[in-house]
């Protein structure tokens, strides 16, 4: 019996519709094939979401087919049936032969694939910043006739704009968002251990919310007392106590796309260094999704946040904020002084404001936000102030 | 004030026996300088666990310094320092700069500080496999004069014999995996949805047990009809029914080492082909189990268990499991027929017999096991059997 096609959280138009972006693209620039590689590209190409990238894999597109082709590990082809739009027919799975050996891996067969396009003469694009040099090295030597096309972050770009079937979907991801922060703001209680409080978030954000349930783990982040000042600790086994800070930054997921959030709680009253520096980032924040709008570059934003900031007597030193969609960040468009990517409706950033002050103090707050025809829309409903617990 | 130093899960004596046995194999291959990049090995070599890896970090292991020195960004320094066990002026953090730049990234800084080191000269270790083409480029071009080594998986080699501190660890990690494989058998029920009984099963893995919570989001796949014949699908918006098999697969983590578990789930009494390759897949890991002691190869024991498998009238693709340890799967030895590495006492290993035989069907079950001095000890305390629910 053949593996039933799951339920696709886009129609097909969807996806053909993305690929017709990028095949506009390699002809552009006169690319015959495009092996796609980065997992998040192919999430985005195909809507496959399962989590077989850590063996070789890739997603060949080629100007000459309609629909693409994946190659990936045999064990992993019935899932890519299930979840991708495409006909089964155009999945492959290669055998477990490449898999543990030292000689050969999948990219052995993701490149026989590519010589029996008879297509290995023309041009190929490859994700070059994401394959390792070992990888890029056998490219050159299995298919020495080919011209190898630097499509790094091209899809990635492709990405920026959402449509509104993606927007809806991100707005999903919100919804989860904010139900584990509010459920964060129940749990977080002096004598509660951060892997417990953590636990409750967590199992918030995989039950989702509105009969929408969390797709995948989400990112993760408890920075708290005396860890204010760190931003990539998941938690710690400590106990929350009084006066304890509490960093928190996570962001729920629906099929592959994330809404990033970070708010900042307090148990007890805030200090007045907390005090302060929340007053201004917040001005800050506003200041910069005022400025957010068709038009207006990244930039732009940027430099709105930074003055607004820097009248409260504060710098930041780090970007304030990226792209996103799926799996979180896509490194493309900065919103960093100078960035001239210009604003368009339906780009969606995360406007990151954390702030790693000094090695003892941190401070975080943060809007997943869209810009829309005429302004920016924040993603999340939860007020802009620091939780006092 | 100071980043303090947070509570070390190993004394400073295990940090330094790991550097030695680096600096052994550094010395071997006259190589002054290494250059760790792979984020396992980071954890490996010095406690750090927070989860920087996304943008470019180094640790430096410099035969000439008795500590090596880690490289990151700025924001993440006052983790590493919390984290590792080497002195706070080995950390550097680099500038924002860096960050969201198409010109330079972090690696700039790293290859900066090798330079001042003045030992471009002389022979530079690389993880070259899990390196891009492009910051090995940047590598060539910034120091002409280095010539470069091939350590990939060295570091992870090395890894493989654990010392019993860490076994103590894995065995933390094992009975947090238990807990959660007994939260699944309370959850799972007709009518649950997939994504509802996950979140209590990875709520579980993350408070952990006996006093030790999980110290990171595990790795998590519930694949359950009509997806028992995938492998790497986290879960879905199905709900379990009558009759529903599940496979679970995950793994409970303690200072970023896992141990991991699958088991199958029968909501009602399980099929006859599911009982056969049950049976089958039990006397295949008891021979294999069996046969795992000091002296017999990773190939002898997957021979153990193919030819006890195949008398049962079974074939296994894929290969009967891996090196386990930090962040889960260790890419060196494999238990796989052929592999010649001889067991020593404390390697660890996934005994992993997952077999997804068709599109409509597959069947899990798996140990994670330490070699002892005589014979192999496996971490789980539960039984071989299909859950039945």
């Amino acid at each position: 019996m053949a593996m039933p096609k799951g339920p696709q959280p886009f129609p097909r138009a969807e996806y053909t519709r993305r690929l017709s972006a990028v095949k506009l693209e390699m002809e552009r620039r006169e690319t015959d094939v495009l092996m796609v590689t980065n997992p998040s590209n192919i999430t985005y190409l195909t809507g496959y979401t399962a989590k077989s990238g850590y063996v070789p894999q890739a997603l060949v597109v080629s100007l000459k087919e309609d629909e693409p082709t994946f190659i990936t590990r045999r064990m992993d082809a019935p899932a890519a049936v299930h979840q991708m739009f495409m006909d089964s027919t155009q999945i492959i799975g290669y055998s477990e032969n490449l898999v543990g050996n030292p000689e050969m891996d999948g990219f052995d067969a993701v490149l026989d694939f590519i010589n029996d396009l008879n297509l290995a003469r023309g041009r190929l694009g490859l994700e070059a910043k994401s394959l390792s040099a070992q990888t890029v090295q056998k490219i050159k030597s299995k298919l020495p006739d080919a011209t190898v096309v630097d499509f790094s972050n091209c899809v990635t770009w492709i990405r920026l704009i959402k449509s509104d079937l993606e927007i809806e979907v991100m707005k999903e991801a919100a919804a989860i968002t904010d139900a584990g922060m509010l459920r964060a703001k129940e749990i977080i209680r002096p004598g509660v251990r951060e892997s417990d409080a953590a636990a409750e978030i967590i199992a918030t954000l995989v039950r989702g919310i509105n009969g929408k349930p969390g797709t995948y783990l989400p990112g993760f982040f408890l920075c708290a007392s005396p860890r204010s000042a760190t931003a990539h600790i998941p938690w710690s086994e400590d106990v929350f106590r009084n006066g304890s800070q509490i960093n928190l930054e996570f962001g729920g997921q629906r099929h592959g796309y994330v809404s990033a959030l970070m708010r900042t709680f307090s148990i007890g009253k805030p200090s007045d260094r907390l005090r302060r520096i929340h007053e201004a980032e917040v001005a800050g924040l506003e200041a910069a999704l005022a400025t957010a709008k068709p038009g207006a570059s990244c930039g732009d934003v940027a430099a709105a946040f930074n003055s607004t900031f820097k009248k409260h007597g504060f710098v930041k030193e780090s970007r304030c904020g990226y792209a996103i969609g799926i799996d979180w960040l896509e490194p493309t468009a900065s919103l960093k002084e100078g960035d001239p990517t210009v604003l368009q409706p339906n780009m969606t950033f995360h406007l990151m404001l954390g702030n790693w002050v000094d090695e003892d103090f941190g401070y975080v707050i943060s809007e997943t936000f869209r810009v829309t025809d005429r302004d920016a829309e924040a993603f999340s409903n939860l007020p802009r102030v620091i939780f006092e617990i």
